[in-house]
């Protein structure tokens, strides 16, 4: 099932046809910030499922063109990222002519995982602001793993029953050394979408291609086989000593030919069972600093406050 | 006013009586997980204090000692966190004897903000229980910042305006290589409290003193004047391009004297003008491993499942 929101955070069900409106089903339901209802729809999926599979058969459709999709899950109650999982996307980071030339760069085992704000969500069709004009911000193609229910110290094997299901997610990140919930953190840093497809609707979620265009131009091309910590793992992993709630995402890494966007590039990422999500970068940039101390009293001052 | 939740999260106002229900002024209040009414009621405080106040007088109060204080925001948006902000704490992590021998320790500047996850927090009287045996897992004294409204890019001094309150924290931290959020992510790891003092009875924000002791042993002792970046310069920097939300909770760092925690340890933090919050270190560890990767093919295999 493709579960998705649209227009005023009403809730969609995307078959052939396009879009079916089943919000009256959702109970609690209220387009109201932090959009709660939307982790107790996910929690509630199990037991609920079959009505909403009856009314998408019974409904008539809205075409896709005619609606505003939203990002699926507005306000998880948190992101969980993968730092470096594809062994490709390690060797470009680090090395004599990586994006940190001289650095050695690392895997989960030494950096954990990190966060990501909910704050940073953007949907379909968003517009991106770059916070710094001065500083390359790049592109990071990824899957994201919708987790289905409230879960802790959960092994590989019990990982499926965790997972609700998957969308497609950019990790945007500014490059630089500060801790990565700063670079990777700011409004509109993570796009999810177009929806969330169900976990039974994906053959083999080790093997979900996905690939990123950039004004047209291919920039990355993955396949989740090249993990290093593979799907399972990582929900086990995210889950070590840590409760994972319903709504919460895993972003599982990116692979190699991440790359710098521009004000008024277009993204479009495409995930194989999944969708196409497709974002805007705005045209100009936020503030056009160097360095954090810089640009903050930069900042200040362009605002007629002193440090 | 000391705002608080306490027993099945109902919502209190705190006075030299003890607790005053005012439960049933909270409209959406239903005691489920996220808790977002608890995010509404800070967003309309500015409307509604005056009621509140009204039945605090005319209330009965229940003394302290009968009632479970709860953690004053279970599910914030987010927790955002100062890295290093007190000189002297910059001071003792780095250098030939600090807890990262050999290292620089830089600040704000060059780290930026990181990110704790609403899963970490706890509330008074909470048992913690640490994640691996076998590293050193220290204690880190804060006064934390409680958000009142939806701000993005606010100045300093627009910041006051921004802030709700203020309640006590600490930010757990296992020490090691891992990025701070998984560190310092673990179920527990930010117990909060007792209560929120609102703003406007907390005479100068950057003059609030605290103290922690360990089974009674005096381990930290700060002031918020100590600190690198104000309490007002931490909003502005927090919202550059990041939307914050009503209860979301800035963790305003920690002093010198961090030091480790050990299993059954009593944790004693009292702020001044706000108030003590207890919690137990659980007897028992959860895990013995060494290394992220040792530990978590041990803990794979101690449950039955091969790598």
């Amino acid at each position: 099932m493709k579960v998705a929101l649209f227009d005023e955070w009403r809730v969609g069900i995307v078959d052939d046809r396009g879009i079916v409106d089943i919000t009256d089903l959702i109970p609690g339901w209220e387009p109201v910030w932090p959009f709660s209802w939307m982790l107790h729809f996910i929690q509630s999926f199990p037991q609920r499922r079959g009505e909403w599979a009856a009314a998408l058969a019974e409904r008539p459709a809205i075409p896709l063109e005619n609606v505003r999709l939203r990002p699926p899950v507005p306000v998880p109650s948190k992101i969980v990222a993968a730092p470096v999982n594809y062994l490709l996307h390690q060797q470009e980071m680090g090395g004599a002519q990586g994006v940190y030339a001289g650095s050695t760069i690392k895997t989960i085992e030494d950096y954990g995982l990190f966060l990501k704000p909910p704050s940073s969500i953007a949907g379909p069709g968003d517009e991106i602001t770059l916070p710094f004009a001065g500083r390359r911000t790049d592109h990071e193609a990824e899957v994201g793993i919708i987790i289905g229910r409230t879960v802790r110290n959960v092994t590989e094997a019990e990982a499926d029953e965790a997972i609700f299901g998957f969308t497609g997610l950019l990790d945007l990140s500014v490059r630089g050394q500060e801790d990565r919930p700063y670079r990777k953190g700011f409004d509109g840093f993570c796009p999810i979408g177009p929806w969330i497809v169900t976990r039974d609707e994906i053959p083999d979620m080790n093997r979900i291609g996905f690939r990123l265009w950039v004004n047209g131009e291919l920039r990355q091309q993955g396949n989740t086989q090249n993990m290093i910590y593979s799907m399972r793992r990582l929900v086990a992993l995210a889950s070590y000593q840590t409760t994972l709630y319903p709504g919460d995402i895993i972003a599982s890494g990116t692979p190699e030919g991440v790359g710098e966007v521009k004000p008024g590039d277009a993204l479009h990422l495409e995930v194989d069972g999944i969708g196409a999500l497709k974002v805007a970068v705005a045209p100009r940039p936020a503030e056009p600093p160097l360095t954090m101390g810089d640009w903050f009293d930069k900042f200040l001052q362009a605002r007629g406050v002193a440090k």
